[in-house]
Order: structure tokens, then sequence, then C-alpha cells
């Protein structure tokens, strides 16, 4: 009981900490945003340099992408001097164009020449063909040839997401001889190690990967012993051409934090770390939410002017699909003047069907993205929809039934809305399920069939089936 | 222009490494899923356990999320004996309570116990409070204790996601120090560190953290070398009370592996890792699209009735909007029986509308929901859509009105919809922004204002105008 109790009303101690939670979460919030503001908003350079300096990074990539064209441009002046390359890839596509711009070709070049490898692939990899050009051109030898090097591998692969930088020890090692290397790496002018490593590779002389060692067992094991005795070498091996949202599902799928990646000659190449997938799985509910939403990525950031475009070609097929459900309403006009009362019910019939597709859609769209719908379980999955469909539609019949009939006192109109709110969510279920299914299964996204297609569905059905039966019966 | 080319059409090599990847990754589907339901099916439990045992936990959880129940209880019963407690936290909700009740209290509660303390508090913080008594009491004091305590914290909080278990150390040790505690402990028979970790912890004689070690910057380091000299002082400490969806969003505005989670008088008592954010990220996403959905949570492997219960409440809600929007129509019938081409249609005005505010909507939860929208910015972003909305509602107002007049001949009903169509896109700018900002402001979950709450704005408006101004200017 006791911890039932304090999960429902916490005590203020502990409450007063979520609030510092709160405050330390979102310490952007708390006044530097608005004092930085105020200072552009008068051009107080000074200023505004003393409050940036004390930013994180990716405080300082927030503050850019909330703030109007003029002010971003000013704050991208002040930033200038010593730009922090970091700040790129944490902003949002547009405003980082927007940014570069700013910046000129070389002040970007230089900061990107900076930035690790998958870094300096992921910002790069935005710009057109040409900019990529004249960017690459302006950065040194060795690590244009890096970024290339990133470039050259299909977009969203593992290749893309790899770090290059990694560590690699030979099978015959011991924990002393890894521990010394690293040691002795760390001293060196050039050091070869990477900021942060969670593991070292064993590879064999052909550079393939035998084993992987955490380095929490690294540090718990003595000098003397063999790599080989405890290295964990049932490693998950990932191709470099690998899709991103494969990769991230494996990562979901063992809790793994980093994994291998290899050539096609089975090379070690570089390593994908959980935080590149953090990245990625947002990157794929981004991409599901915003298909199903009929838009075609997120423009928060972008001008009016882009933004119209870009919902316009969605709005005009959803005009198109609105046409034909309202031919199928003039099939039926003769039936309508006879009795208006048919024009006040269809929209229900219609608009009950459309949003027990758009949940059924949902949860399928959801289910594919996770991996969780295969041929053994779409045809019960299917059943089952339908099944909620005609027992829903059964349940609303009675319900819209009882106020058509009560509303317009005809019992006959009542028993028409009823039949066609059965038939109506019954092709919901069938539809906002076998759709994204089919289209699954043909390598289409399916949140593509978004609500604008399965609601035509819905809404030609609707109209249709009641219309139909009510000049059946009712004329 | 040679890694373009590459990009558009990979080699046929790595082409085949990518199909490598695709079994690589989804293995679980290569025959062996349909090999144990064949063999489930024709009752030969043997080959059943012999193509069980070689599978990864999560792929046994994954099967059996997708057998029918008959099947999933056989299942059961052969993994009975040696039952892999991590088969557990992997499994869907509904499915793991049938697992739950088919393996029965004692059995369940020895894999619990079996169980790191924050996923057998994942697992069981899902029962009712009545079943947690009775399975706790079954769990040997000690684990009982841990379980306990972790359940004492509020649902959602970091205290519940938090691994219990960590190394710390006091501030005056040095490399040296730390290498061989931690080589002694792990020879320990009551080895008292975590199963991995990736840093270890420096805490003052209070028990509060003053810097993190991560184990790569432990191993570049010589053995006399003071830790505090090496430690990152920085920390982001977490309240142990934060809700898990501002810890992930700290993680991923920091960029961040693990972080150290203190109570109320600042003592450290967990941390937080990577691997659990990723789980909370997924649920968070699911959370969002579910109810922009208008479902209340992913019931795939629900049975039919309790998805039909859920999915009830929400189409009750419509079913009372879409009433709303019909005594709109109702409230014209007389202008309608005039002229039947308004009821051909006013499907499209409200259609059109209902689209273009599902798509600002989609966009401004999932700002919300990344916390890019502040009080700066709030104001621009509404403008903006207005404006999307204006500019877009001109557009079509110039298609639908050309439609309208060419469809039914008449001027003057085209110019009647391309009004009704102008202020209905205005509208839907103007709602899909103001009302989520308007929740999120009030901590509701702006998510809930699902398209059914913005869509019966617009099919309100969308009737009202247009059938109004067809009542004032056409009849």
């Amino acid at each position: 009981m006791k911890q039932l109790n304090e999960i429902e009303s916490p005590p203020t101690a502990s409450d007063s900490a979520g609030k510092l939670g709160e405050a330390l979460v979102h310490d952007l919030d708390t006044g530097i945003e608005e004092a930085v503001f105020d200072a552009l908003s008068v051009g107080d350079t000074d200023q505004v340099r003393v409050l940036v300096e004390e930013l994180h990074f990716s405080d300082i990539a927030d503050l850019l992408e909330r703030l109007d064209d003029d002010h971003r441009a000013t704050l991208v002046e002040i930033l200038r001097v010593n730009f922090d390359p970091d700040i790129l890839p944490d902003l949002d596509e547009s405003v980082r164009e927007q940014v570069i711009e700013l910046l000129g070709v070389d002040v970007f070049a230089a900061a990107l020449a900076e930035l690790d490898s998958d870094d300096a692939v992921e910002v790069l990899e935005e710009l057109d063909e040409e900019d990529q050009k004249q960017v690459l051109d302006a950065i040194p030898d060795g690590d244009r040839q890096l970024i290339e090097e990133g470039l050259s591998y299909p977009e969203d692969s593992a290749g893309r997401l790899m770090q290059r930088e990694l560590v690699t020890v030979p099978t015959f090692w011991t924990v002393g001889d890894t521990i010394d290397y690293l040691r002795k790496s760390a001293e060196q002018e050039a050091n070869p190690l990477p900021d942060h490593f969670y593991s070292v590779y064993v590879v064999d002389p052909k550079h393939r990967p035998v084993g992987e060692v955490h380095l929490d067992t690294l540090l718990r094991s003595k000098r003397p012993i063999n790599l080989l005795d405890i290295m964990a070498s049932d490693l998950k091996q990932i191709p470099v051409t690998t899709d991103q949202e494969d990769v991230a599902f494996l990562f979901r799928q063992r809790d793994l934090a980093s994994a291998p990646v290899v050539d096609d000659a089975g090379r070690l190449v570089g390593v994908v770390t959980i935080d590149d997938i953090v990245d990625v799985i947002d990157e794929e509910h981004e991409e599901d939410i915003m298909r199903l939403g009929g838009v075609r990525e997120t423009d928060l950031y972008e001008a009016a002017l882009n933004t119209t475009k870009a919902r316009f070609s969605w709005l005009v097929i959803n005009l198109l699909t609105a046409i034909l459900a309202s031919s199928v309403i003039s099939l039926f006009d003769a039936t309508i003047s006879q009795m208006v009362a048919l024009a006040v019910l269809m929209p229900i019939v219609a608009s009950m069907g459309g949003n027990a597709a758009t949940q059924t859609l949902t949860v399928a769209v959801r289910a594919l993205a996770m991996k969780e719908i295969t041929a053994t379980n779409a045809g019960r999955l299917i059943g089952k929809e339908l099944l909620v469909g005609a027992i829903n539609g059964c349940l609303f019949a009675l319900l819209a039934g009882g106020v058509a009939w009560f509303w317009f006192d005809s019992s006959a109109l009542g028993a028409v809305i009823a039949m066609a709110m059965v038939v109506n969510m019954m092709v919901a279920g069938l539809a906002g399920t076998t759709i994204p299914i089919y289209l699954d299964k043909n390598n289409i996204d399916p949140a593509i069939a978004s609500s604008v297609f399965i609601t035509t569905i819905t809404d030609v059905v609707g109209f249709f089936v009641f219309l139909g039966l009510a000049a059946l019966f009712l004329i």
C-alpha cells in the first residue's frame, strides 16, 4: 500500500527535487533565452557575447533555431570568431542551411574539418552536390578523404552512421598489453584513440573482428590474462551497407551499446554506437508521425512559403479524394432533395468510419515499424480488426440509429443509418489493416497510407451505403 | 561525382552484403518462426525444444507475441523448466500478463528475483496491486527490498528507470587504486560490480557525486594519476523524481551515455544509462502517435473485446462531435432542400480544412514533444501557420471554386465555396497550433488534441461558413 500512496502524491521534499530537475533539464529556458533575445533586440553585442559564452553548444543550437531570421544573422556574426563546430550537427536542417550560408564557405569548411568524420558527413550530406564540392575543395586533404569516404556509402546506411575511429588489438595480446598500448597511445602527439570508446575489438591478421572486450571487462581482469579468454565472441557484425533502420532495430532487439561494422570482405571498418542510434530512432519516429499526418517532413523552421508549397501537394490529393466522395453524393441528389435529413446525417456515417479507420491504421503502422507484424500473424490481426469493427459497428448502429430516429422521428431512417454504420465500421477495420500491410509487403512506407487515403475509402463507402440504402428503402 | 553515383546505384558486391545484413537483422523471420509454428501445430514438443534452445531471449519474446493463444500456452509449458527471466521485460504488456498467468506465481517470482532490480520493477509495475503483493511475498527478502524500493519512486521517474548497481570511489584514490579495487571486487564471491558499466563515479564522504571518470579515460591514464585530475566534473545530476521524458530530453540534448541520479540530499543513488533511454523514447513516441490517432495505447496483442472497449470511448466522443457538426448542417436544411449542390459540395470544404488542420497539428505536437516551441517563438509559429493557411486557402479557393463553377454551372456557387475555403483553411492553421500549445502550457499532453477535436472545429466552421454564405447569397 505504502509505495502506491507515494506514487499518487509524492512527498513535498521530492516534489521540490522534481522542480529542481525541471529547471536543470530546461536550463536554456530559464531567462537566458529571453536575455539573449533582449540584448540582440537592443543591439548590445557585448552582452550577447557574455551570455552565449557560458552556453553548451547544443543550447546555442537551440537558441539559433528559436530566433527569427534577423536576430539569427546577428548571432551568427557574433559566433563567427571561434565558431564551435559542434553546433552544426545539432541544428535543424533548414536553420543549418541558413547558418552555413551566413558563415561562408571558408569558415564552414574549417569547422567541418574539426568535426568527427561521421558528424561532418552528416552535415555535408544534406547540401546539394555543387555546394558539397565547393566545401570539400576548401577542406585539407586528410580530412577531405575521410569525409569523401563516408559520403561514398549509401545514404542512411551503417557506413554513414558509423564512427571510423576505433581501437583494434591483435588476438595474441593480453590485458596488460592492451592497457600499455592505450596508455602509450594517449601520450603520442598524433593520438590515434577516439575521443570516447566503450570496447576494444580483437581482430585477426586480415582485420576481421573475432571478438569484443568491453572496457569494464578489461578493467576487472588481471594483466596476464589473454584477451581471447575474456572477449565476447558472439558479435553481431553489421555489413556497411545495412539500412540504418535495420541497424536501429538490431540495437533495440539485442540491447546493444555498440556493434562492429564490416565491409564486403568482412574487414572491420567502423563501429556504430548507441548514441547514433538514438538519432536514427528519432528520425524514424518523425517520419512515421509526419507521414501519418500528411506532412512530408517537419517544417517548423521553414519559411512560410516553403511550408505552403510542401503541404500543397498533399492537399491537392485530398481535394481530388474529396471530389470523389462528393461525386458519390451527387449520384443521390434526387434522393437528398426529397429528404434533407440525409444530408444532415451523412457526415456522421463518414466521420465514424474515418475515425475507426484512423485508429486501426495507427496501430498497424506502428506495429509494422516495430516489425511486429509477420506472415504468421497478419491474417489473425486483420480478422481481429474486422471483428472489432463489427462489434463497435453494432454498438454505434444502435446509438446513431437511436439518435436519427429520435431526431427525425423516423424509425426507417434510424434503421438505414444503423445498417450503414455496421458496414462502414467493418470496412474501416479491413482497410485500416490490409492497406498498410499490403504497402509494407511491397516495400512502400505504410505510413504514407495516411488518413487521407483511408478516410477516402470510408467516406466513399459511408456515403454510398447510407444514401444507397436510403434510396432503396426510404423514398 | 563518383560518390554520388554510388549512392544511387550501389555496386552489386555491397548489395549482397545488404541482403546479408537483412538476413542477419531479421534472423527470427527466416524459417525458424514457421518451423516452431509447424512443430507446435503437430504437437512435436521435442522439436520445439530443440528449435527454441538456440534462440536469443528477445527472439523467444517475439515468438511468444506472434503466436495465437493456444500455441503460446504450449510454448510457455515447454519453456517453463529453466525459464529465462530476461524474456519477461521484452514482452508486450498484454502478452506478458498472459505468460505470467501461465507460469504461476512461484515460477514468476523466482524469475523476477533473477532479474536486475530495474527490470524487475519494470515488469512488476504493470501488474495490479493485489498481484504485485502476492508476487512480492514469494520473493526472497533481499531482492524484495530492492524491488520495493524501486516501486516506491513515482511512476515514470528517474528512480524507476535507474540502475541501482554502480561503481563509486572516494576522491583521494588514484587510477591504480581504482583498477586494483575493480580486479579485487571481480574475484569476490558476492561480486559487488554491476554486469556492465561505462564510468566510475567519484563521491565525497557524504556520497554526493563530484565527478565521473569514463572507463576509457581510466584506461589511458597512468596508475599514479589522481582521479580528481582526470574526472569530468561538469556532471548533469538528475533528481530521482525527475520525469523520464525530461531525462530522455537531457540525454538527447547533451549526447550523454549515462548520468548520475541523486536523492533529495544530493546523494548518489543510481545511474541512468542510454539503453534505458531508448526504451523511454520508444514509449514516448508510441504515446504521441497513438493519441494523435485516437487510440489509448497499442493494442496489437490485446483480445478483440478489450480492443473494442478501449476504442469505443474515443469513438463515442467522435459521435458527439459528428452530431454537433450535423446539427450545424440542420440549421440550413431549408437552404439545402432548395439547392442540393450544397450537400454535394459541403464535405469538400470540411475535408480540406480537416486535413490542413491535421498537418499543422502534427507538426506542432511533434515540436512540442521535442521542446522546440517556447514563449519566444510560439507567436511567430502561429502567425506563420495562419499565413500558410491563408495562402493555401486562396489557392484551393481557386481550385475548388473552379470545380464548383464548372460542375454546377454557377459562378456564384464557385465564389461561395471559394470564400468558405479561405476561412476554413485559416481556421485550420490557427486551431492546429493554438490548441496544442494551449494544452501543453496547461500540462495536458497536446497529442490528446488529436484530429478528432481539431477536425470538429474545421467541420463546424466549414459547414457553417459554406452553408451560411450560400443562404445569404444564393437563395
